[in-house]
């Protein structure tokens, strides 16, 4: 059994996100567990305060996200190593996808939690290297233009050209990530029990480029070519980074996997995905 | 017969621009034409300096635009009214669609130009009205994320809501413009001869949006819901201006038209098409 | 005010629709008007044979359709000349687009109907001239592969070759036409207000292909190359005609119009489209 | 080392692909080995009549298959076991993405053929199964409209429903296969190191419908649903089984693979794709 220190991160500016984690508080507590919040959050909200705090770089062996998906993907961000620690991720009014704890529930849950009455579901993610640094993400790594100024972009995989683009950019995805931006770029739906890259042009002036689909161990370079405009980098739609002509970033597997808990596995996703879509009519 | 005074703007920083420029002046001073410069070539270029300057905001009855499409948008957004001026569009390296003088035939074409023995080809335009001013487009008006955040957009045709998008944005395009932007962002092709406007959503998360062709005459409203994120709006690739949520762009037809003169019309503009479609190869 | 003689036609084999012209019929009895019941209907329900026949060649002036969208494209097909005709289509049972009258107001709408208070709304047709044949088309003239056996055709716009098309063939569309099968296959919906053409591809190999909208007025002419497979030539998705090699379909504006009465006009129309899109999750 | 008994196939009605195995049968001999010719290519061609036949029911070990995608195609469905036997595939004069050695080199492969200097290239299959009959591709099994009546299917993978489809049919896919039919409607690229399955739907009145890409291992089942009009099962473009409303087809992998002889493995794939989209320029 994993200890019973649990921390609890929360959405900022919304005071539905607060309330869900002053009940997830109190529900730890009831059933004895040790309550740890992380320090951003602490800061954040006054009524959080009676609890100790922790930093993303040095998270508990389990931990409560309560937000959306921006609030976990920003969260996995920060965090040095998330393989370490087994998340559970509650939905806190904003849609979400990767979510699958709703607010109603979150006291059930949290007594499968702390018994470890959960599925593992490990997500392999994909690192980033531009110049200068490096980073991981779970959905995407976007390149994309600055003001609808043309971007131009030679790729390769396995030192091999697979394409030139002209237009507005390209979306490297994992396959949790093929439903949210590659999705709506053209991409094609990845069934979550098959681990590849997706790449997915975005609106190219080259009209036969077609996405493509990729081993998860690939090697993809992306190269800004030197008559481009400036364009960004954006990480898991959370941090961007300026990119100029001659750049090149790489994008390969990371070595670190998140873990989340999952409670109900969805039972059918395909189902969860039409019911997303059609939350946006 | 028109007036023998030809202004001629050229792109900057492009020494084959200034060489087509300068053999451009010699051939219309030869065949005893006045040639004006407009004032920002005239500061740009020493070798075109023997000649008197003259502003976009009083220019001659016909103009030299020398470059690439870019050029001559930016020509005609800097003018109040380009309908009193007929235009020569002469190419100079970069690929352009809209221009249909090579740069190896000037001499003839300038004589073809001065004699009026050309076809004029009236292209239409779009006003967009933004808060704090509006601008007229020949290619298309496009609301465009910023950094890759989610826009949020609701889109009225004669005061009829007829799409709500969640995504990168909207292209707002003329006929003209259906081959440029539009077509890359999936939009259909418009037959030259028919005049109206496109509609064509970027990236939208509902995805089963299409793009929408509606009458030339269509008063469209498109409003910056209070949720979206600041995005731009951008004019014919030239001018960005930068709209916040509540926002509203106004898009109708614009009273001034621009007036090309086209030399041989081209024979087969599908052709044309799909040469330039192919020349991103 | 037109003559009080009201022919009816009705849908075959369906229970729902012979329920409901059995009410058109007594409601237009007791407002005194002559009730005529088109021949094939006449012959199919044995429930309507208290009344006068009629032949599509020769038919009133005013005429009820009873059924679904199909149940009016056949109709019109089989009329020499629609355009002396003003039709009321209801509703029955199966989704239609085009029938904006449903089968519950049907009494009150035939008390408008023959005191003429409606709105006519005309649709231009598009002909198709086939082999040994011709005909009129309100949606789209299809030509499709047979047995999954690649298509190969030549397009041309006004004697000019527009597009190479090896795949599953092309659809011809009108502009009330773009939201049915055009749509599908990645066409743009076109605003009810403007009447165009719409040429969509089929799947095409070349991938660079996009649909191309045209003016009303244009004659399109589609070959079938040499080295193409048999294929079928669609009209309306109710007459097919077998294509060989080398034969040449024609489409231009057909001489006569389709004038339907529209009681309320669809407020929103593009609300309808939607619903209609999500009608078939 | 292999035996020296080499088959030949040849592509039916072709001048061309006859000269060709001409040609690879003298060089066979040459080189001492035991050429034997498929029987209905022995029955078709009286220039191969000097030498024994076979049957596809019990082919050698290597085999020279002479002709187009389709006639690879065509061999392989009716093989029963293929796996058993290695393929040199030649290209004669029509378009073969899957073959790879040229006519004017047959000589020099045939030399490396007989002496084992090749890669072997191993393609899974996909097995169909349907009412009355199973067999296997290795491009794609469609499910396709019969004279453009509309098909409604439900597909489920894994005893799971993933989509409903409204439309034309549904392509089943390899990665092998995703650069054909697939590709044209609208399905991505896969990588050809990665080995999947690729559903994509035929213009679906859904619009939101998108291809999904599942592991080779998937289970697909496709019901024509009782409301379907009748359809066809094409497999690899070759076999066509009419299928009828309540029948279901499944789809998973095949116990046979597929061995190619591989003498230059393609450096490029991507380029080699793209040249083939732009022959049909």
């Amino acid at each position: 059994m994993l200890s019973n220190r649990v921390g609890i991160v929360v959405k900022p500016d919304s005071a539905l996100a607060e309330r869900v984690a002053v009940r997830a508080a109190r529900a730890l507590a009831e059933l004895d567990a040790e309550v740890l919040i992380e320090e951003d959050t602490w800061n954040t909200y006054d009524s959080l305060q009676d609890f100790d705090k922790f930093s993303l770089q040095d998270p508990p062996e389990k931990m409560i996200v309560i937000g959306g998906d921006g609030t976990l993907l920003r969260t996995l961000m920060k965090m040095k190593n998330p393989e370490k620690t087994i998340i559970m991720a509650v939905r806190a009014g904003k849609r979400g996808f990767l979510l699958d704890v709703e607010s109603y529930e979150i006291e059930e849950r949290i007594e499968d939690f702390l018994n470890d009455e959960y599925k593992v579901h490990v997500y392999p993610r994909l690192q980033a290297f531009y110049p200068g640094g490096s980073n991981c993400v779970m959905n995407d790594a976007v390149l994309v233009m600055d003001n609808a100024k043309l971007v131009r972009l030679a790729v390769y995989v396995g030192g091999e050209r697979i394409m030139g683009i002209d237009g507005d950019g390209l979306v490297v995805s994992t396959t949790v990530g093929s439903t949210a931006y590659s999705l709506s770029a053209g991409g094609p739906i990845i069934d979550p029990s098959l681990q590849v890259i997706v790449l997915t042009p975005l609106n190219p002036v080259q009209l036969y480029l077609r996405p493509v689909v990729l081993p998860l161990e690939a090697t993809i370079d992306i190269e800004v070519k030197s008559n481009s405009n400036p364009l960004f980098l954006v990480l898991d739609g959370q941090e961007s980074i300026r990119l100029n002509p001659g750049d090149t970033v790489r994008v390969k597997l990371c070595d670190s996997k998140v873990k989340l808990a999952r409670f109900k596995w969805w039972e059918n996703y395909y189902e969860r995905l039409y019911t997303r879509v059609f939350s946006y009519l």
